[in-house]
């Protein structure tokens, strides 16, 4: 069922109503009341007759009109009874505020168990539990009991109440913005997030997403959909529970498992979603993406009026990855026309005390400056605002008459300006004429920057962006018969872990360069084997009950000749049976020595939140120590390939440091994108890593594999 | 000459003074009157005879009384005269105010240069200049022209007068909290950094000092001031041109060399500093610091009132190494009987709408919890401040009464309180009595944790501080006869570079761990020497004009025998002739083949800012690569030396990572400390290089060294 009849429902029943004005129920009528709510309200409580004005109904089922929801506000373990009587009245939607479901432990799960159940079978969808509510604040529709919050067009989707409440008061004091709907999470136990992201997506009054987020059941699907989604609207996001304190907390409060941070980020990046770090900067961010274009060409200019806040900018944006290059001569020149000799003009510009007369001259630097091809946004800095406040009441109308000005110039443009006022708290008109405008304004340097940043990420991402990149498998599309065969013979065997010579043979299936390998079940064949090898062989044992074949004497290596090929082979099997006598044996592995090459590891697992994901380093000390890896979710395109490598610090020596001739790395990116194609044939693998890959100046030799089932 | 006279002057002379409105030279006098400064007013100016009511000096040499300090505010290129003009009047500071100087080129830099040896002459101290002018609060002298700049305790020191103007602005709107001083330091022409910092270090009245630099002209000196200073009061620091377009913009303002920011927070670190990396959060962590003490043991809890704050707050001040531990199993029973049994009482403390009634149970919890003697401060975020705005009017009597008990608590118990609320742009009166009693409250949640996480920094700053710790070298203390030798000849010899073998005579001299190595001037010496060698030898050329010995092919390792010894110094000489037919060849040194190890480097440059600086690395990819380095500034402790070496990434590798044994950290330590000791002994060296050095299991080799000494 669309989304559609619960979120801009017609009439609501409440459930739970109440005369005590301290009770949810009693708040929740009267705030429907206060905003004006449109549709049908219908108190249910089979104590009272009739609560503000309207008749109660004693049971849901004595309604004598359709109900589009039900907003439940009782305890916890009435809840699956009472959906049953909303589904026999045929209602489709309820937002249940209870907490005491997963969040709490088991019980708690059981009893949200039952009420997913219940909602199916009756095909209502369940906002919550655990949730402060949701509002569709276009039809007035407040199922929170906070008032006054102001309309917009920024979707508010949050898995903690208060920070709901935090972005809804900070939308309402510091900014022209406001809201189209709001919807808490809860412990989204029915409604998962991605569900949500389409019906916003689909709305034509939502214009950007604004998420604070614990952890996600299906990541996945909601990669998926804001993939489609931020192509058009800005996804902003901040992920809480990145330490394991904050994730016990997470834990203890939204009953989701906080995910690993590291995959999430590159995850939400590569679905164009923009991740917030700092709490202070997420709704200006949304704001600003609601309201300025993004930046084309990841450059910005920065205008100022004296030094400290230009250089701090400076820093901050270049931090962020933004370009801030020299202004063209042609706009030196014009800048320099128009402003006093100590100014300087190539970028940040320094206005050097040229606006004190008249702070129009912002406007006219910022014409200038948004002219000129090569500067895609401007930032301005310092004390505009404040001239009217600072030097003489006059100044306040040139300031007015600027913003006008700028604000038809974004418009005109394309281009975004944000400015940083240290006089945004004084509130001077000529900064709300700005915002009027769309335009962005903030106290904070820090913010401020971080917006600009944002409109460059934003602009960044659309940039790259591929119609036909996808976020979804085209599971088995690929799949080869023979690869299955191997899979099935394993599951049959008893076994969720492939040998290494199968899981090499599945790979080499997909063209993947493993090397070639025989198994030798005698030390005749061992040494037969061994003839067919150029160069030296590497012998090592086969068995499913033998992980680590070094561990237990299970490899030997540089074997040049037959007699050391026949020793190796005797030796191998003697260490394998005073490892584990009761080991499996499947013979030993000839293979052969592979030459030298750069060491590198390419390993995939499957995450709770996000499905198979892809992990990339080089080998020994850089991932071990160094924790030099980059992460992706699968599957990827040989561009994300690309860039998943070159992202590594590492990638220096891949591509030849000190003096070396560079390695193989089209041959390693075809690599990662065959292992991608590789998981998205067979989803019953849930875990591979090949480990050692040796990239060789040219050419790739995977030399071991390892490749787990999931659990049948 | 002290600065007392000058900051705390208590007769001005206004040169430059004016009767138009717009003029800085009118201002000046308005604002001194409107403050309300007791001091005397001397107007200076040729052509007015009466300013505001003063009588107008034609020239400062009119003044019939003693003055203490002169504000300039004419143009550049009079300074100098003006100066001289001060001098011999007897005046004895002077700020000056123009732009024009060392910030804008050479000619500006030498007009610099000739008010700097004026103000010698005449020993006046000079303040600027282009700096935005001093306040002494205290006495209302005022030299800025920015009114109503609240009083206080923090000292405020500042490179660009647009900070300055933001943080009393920040001060004067949000915070209950003022300044005893500002000083735009300016061009730091004349008075330095480190002795404003003297200054406010011996001021009673200045109990925090807060600082935005761009560069340091004596950063040394100002480490040394900053390392007495930061055990009784805290410095807070922000560092501005961090990136190349930042840099160029500070150094366009400044004039000064924008420093290297690594070396830069490492330095400033280890003087106890809190250097901040965002300018928002730099009043508010100076507020904090001279309001609340400091965490003892680095442990603190948060208590909150819903989820989502708490795992924000969790996972920052995780990030910024600061404990979230479990409380005690007693303070959790004691939480447990006043919180509804919904309530998370581990930590963070969640008290589940248990305050809804009663906000003043905050204060019954904030109790508790300060009373777990593992917990060293307490965060509270989310609605206080707001219940009596949020539910009822009368829960903010409540709230109130929560606020003076806690207000309190903190002097009795010695511990912090910092409130995070989402109602403090209301200004609710509960948060005003909390600012009165020191305690701070913000409405940014990343600020409050940044703020709380200062405290903790500065806590564990004082735990480990040792009075015995020093930043000043005693040049030459250890110098040995022998050393001073061979730097005298290699300077006699013209050369500013020490031959290798000379480098390990004079580490050697110190008990540093070099190779021992012999120089042979022919090949029959070479053999010689290579007998006495226990195991291979390597031999390797040794000529002032061959810097980069293997790019010559005078490098030959491995040597196991006579006649490879004879070939391989034959050869060396004559590649090097090929190489350099020109150069001062002194022979072919002999040394022993190293042992395996680990290898890693260790460098000593001389910092524009701080002087001698050391810094740590893993050799080869590590150092090229990975930039995993450590910096420290010179001299260094055994402790710091331990510390340094283990703040590399790369540290397990030497502890023995991937099974291998540890390798010797405390000789590599020793060898730090004794490169201090070699630095601290010869002042002439200006850089020092070893490269390789090799960790064994046992011992420390330095197999090369390269002294590079000072211009003489």
């Amino acid at each position: 069922m669309s989304l559609e009849e619960v979120l801009n429902a017609k009439s609501v029943a409440i459930v739970g109503a109440s005369k005590s004005e301290t009770k949810r129920g009693f708040q929740a009528i009267r705030t429907l009341l206060d905003e004006k709510f449109e549709g049908l309200i219908y108190p249910v409580n089979p104590k009272e007759a009739s609560i503000l004005g309207f008749k109660c109904y004693k049971q849901v089922s004595d309604i004598e009109d359709h109900v589009d929801i039900a907003l439940i506000t009782t305890p916890a373990k009435t809840i699956p009874a009472i959906l049953e009587e909303c589904g026999k009245k045929g209602i489709h939607g309820a937002v249940v505020i209870a907490g005491g479901f997963g969040e709490t432990g088991k019980e708690g799960k059981a009893l949200q168990d039952t009420v997913v159940e219940v909602g199916q079978k009756y095909n209502i969808r369940v906002i919550g539990p655990n949730t402060s509510g949701m509002m569709n604040l276009k039809d007035n529709l407040n199922l929170v009991g906070l008032r006054d919050a102001p309309k917009g067009n920024i979707a508010l989707l949050s898995q903690s109440g208060n920070m709901a409440l935090t972005l809804i008061t900070e939308a309402k004091l510091q900014s022209l913005k406001g809201f189209s709907y709001y919807v808490g999470i809860g412990n989204e136990a029915d409604i998962r997030f991605h569900e949500y992201l389409e019906f916003f997506r689909n709305d034509d009054d939502t214009k950007a997403i604004l998420m604070y987020v614990e952890g996600m059941k299906d990541g996945r699907k909601f990669l998926q959909q804001a993939y489609k989604t931020t192509v058009d609207k800005p996804i902003i996001l901040l992920k809480g529970g990145r330490s394991s304190t904050g994730k016990k907390s997470a834990g203890s409060h939204t009953g989701a498992l906080a995910g690993m941070s590291r995959v999430a980020k590159t995850a939400f990046n590569r679905a164009g979603i923009i991740v917030i770090e700092n709490s202070d900067e997420l709704f200006p961010v949304a704001e600003t993406l609601s309201s300025l274009p993004p930046i084309k060409n990841n450059s910005i200019a920065i205008l100022a009026d004296g030094g400290g806040h230009a250089t701090i900018a400076a820093d901050i944006l270049t931090d962020l990855g933004v370009n801030v290059p020299e202004l063209s001569e042609k706009t030196q020149a014009k800048l320099k026309d128009i402003l006093p000799g100590a100014a300087a003009v190539t970028n940040p510009v320094d206005v050097a005390g040229g606006t004190d007369a008249d702070p129009a001259l912002f406007a006219d630097c910022a014409d200038i400056i948004l002219k000129d091809n090569n500067i895609g946004g401007l930032l301005i800095v310092g004390l505009f605002g404040g001239y009217g406040i600072r030097f003489a009441e006059s100044l306040a109308m040139k300031e007015e008459d600027a913003a006008h000005r700028m604000g038809k110039m974004v418009k005109k443009r394309h281009k975004p300006i944000i400015v940083h006022s240290l006089y945004n708290s004084e509130k001077p008109h000529s900064l709300h004429l700005l915002r009027y405008y769309g335009i962005s304004v903030y106290g904070s340097l820090d913010i401020a920057c971080c917006c600009m940043g944002a409109l460059a990420e934003y602009g960044r991402f659309l940039k790259s962006y591929h119609p036909k990149a996808k976020f979804d498998f085209d599971w088995r599309s690929k799949a080869k018969p023979e690869g299955d065969e191997i899979i099935r013979s394993a599951r049959e065997d008893g076994r969720n872990a492939l040998l290494e010579y199968e899981a090499k043979k599945l790979l080499h299936l997909h063209g993947l360069p493993v090397t070639k390998d025989y198994l030798a079940k005698t030390v005749d064949e061992a040494a037969e084997f061994a003839k067919k090898i150029s160069g030296d062989a590497v012998l090592k044992i086969s068995s499913p009950d033998i992980l680590h074949k070094s561990d237990a004497g299970g490899v030997r290596t540089r074997l040049s000749n037959e007699s050391d090929v026949r020793d190796a082979f005797e030796l191998i099997m003697r260490n394998a049976e005073k490892f584990n006598p009761e080991a499996d044996i499947r013979g030993v592995i000839v293979s052969p020595m592979v030459r030298k090459g750069l060491e590198v590891i390419i390993g995939t697992k499957t995450d709770d939140q996000f499905g198979p994901v892809i992990m990339y380093g080089l080998g020994g000390i850089f991932v071990e120590v160094m924790k030099d890896v980059a992460f992706r979710v699968l599957p990827i395109s040989p561009v994300y390939a690309k860039k998943m490598i070159e992202e590594t610090k590492s990638f220096s020596i891949l591509n030849g440091a000190r003096g070396n001739p560079p390695y193989d790395r089209k041959a390693l990116t075809r690599v990662v994108g065959l292992c991608s194609e590789v998981i998205e044939s067979y989803p019953e693998i849930s875990e591979m890593d090949l480990n050692p890959i040796i990239v060789h100046e040219r050419g790739v030799s995977i030399v071991d594999a390892r490749i787990i089932l999931r659990e049948s």
